[in-house]
């Protein structure tokens, strides 16, 4: 589904085709842990507006193997750190992907929290309205996870760029949303207890697309040998244009 | 105020001093980059208990700091991967480091969520009752946070896997603590946007109670070379105390 070209500096510049094998494969499975959180992140949603407790339960569940994929992954890269001593580019390219990994683990997390309030809202009587506008939000945060995931596969810094802009977007969505929920709540309290399910899912929405954004700037690190963390969007930009 | 003994195994075992110094030198700036974290944590509990927002504010804007601990030790870290190329037990603690800042920033955040919180909370009406309670549960999450960093500074496992039990006390009274402001909004609608702002420094303090226990997670991985990560409270303490 996804195709990984990555046969571009600064990517294939060492020498030893076993150690270059070696990269390819932990990155490959870094593409499949994000396909494996994306899609817990549609079925976590998916359970949530169809009030199908079955499919939160599934979720929940599968959880596990998101987690097992991160100490997988984390194995791999202390083992090349071990017997590759990779420097420059391909030392980049495994601490992204050492920092990278965390993220995921943590979309994971939040899905599974997603997927528990879908199994808690599914016991309890249906709440309307609120619920389009949280599906809205899921398919904008899963499509950043896809995009920064394909930013990844690509070391893309153009597609990064655009996951960290998209990220203000969602924020902004994000806050209205819950402005939307703690008006409902105060216009009948008896849906309280069901809007904080909606608000908790919605927080953890928001969180993913801040995670999403971190893979983001690991990928600009990795491609420009910069950190672009915490120094806001804008000066991001021009790091990612400035010549090298 | 802590008295770092790093001079029992498997830490001293490589043999270049200069070396030895760096490792102890990053080591140093994550104890200084937690002792940040946890003052951060302390003042904007103080200010969300106190409604001072000028406090918060101050909370707030230092969040930069934290963040530029994190970029520096990341900077310091990869430079000892490429420089010094560690193996074995170095290799593991500077993976451990490398994981570890990334949760001190992360509670960093969070602290400057409820600094936040506090800046909302002091433009609005008082709230009583409620914030007693959030007083104890943040005392209880800076203690986490402050023997996580020791378990860390003494590479202590049974100190670490204390850290990871303390979570499970401070999940339940998060749970509690929430079930409460519930009731309390249901009991009076006209409070819900006050104790919504509680709900959200509540679960940052939840959030924050996490990340200390990954942090006494990456010592158990650094001592017994085993990732200790997912596996529940159970197994974990059966690591610990298995001879390697």
């Amino acid at each position: 589904m996804r195709t990984p070209s990555m046969d571009k500096p600064p990517y294939k510049q060492h020498i030893s085709s076993q150690f270059n094998a070696e990269l390819e494969e932990v990155r490959q499975r870094v593409l499949a842990m994000g396909g494996l959180v994306e899609q817990q992140i549609v079925d976590a949603t998916r359970a949530l507006m169809e009030a199908d407790g079955v499919l939160g339960e599934e979720v929940s569940r599968n959880d596990y193997k998101v987690n097992r994929q991160e100490v997988l992954i984390d194995e791999e890269c202390s083992g090349i750190l071990a017997r590759r001593q990779p420097t420059a580019g391909d030392l980049r390219l495994v601490y992204a992907i050492i920092k990278t990994i965390t993220d995921l683990e943590r979309i994971g997390d939040e899905a599974e929290k997603i997927a528990r309030m879908a199994v808690d809202l599914a016991s309890q009587e249906r709440l309307g309205g609120a619920l389009v506008e949280v599906g809205h939000l899921s398919r904008r945060v899963s499509q950043m996870v896809h995009d920064a995931l394909d930013a990844f596969a690509r070391m893309d810094t153009d597609a990064a760029l655009a996951v960290a802009r998209e990220d203000v977007n969602v924020d902004r969505e994000y806050e209205a949303l819950i402005r939307q929920c703690i008006t409902f709540m105060m216009e009948d309290p008896r849906t309280i207890r069901r809007v904080m399910d909606i608000i908790w899912s919605v927080r953890s929405l928001e969180r993913i697309g801040d995670h999403a954004r971190n893979i983001a700037e690991y990928v600009i690190y990795f491609v420009k040998g910069k950190d672009v963390r915490h120094i806001g969007l804008e000066a991001m930009e021009r790091e990612v244009h400035a010549a090298r």
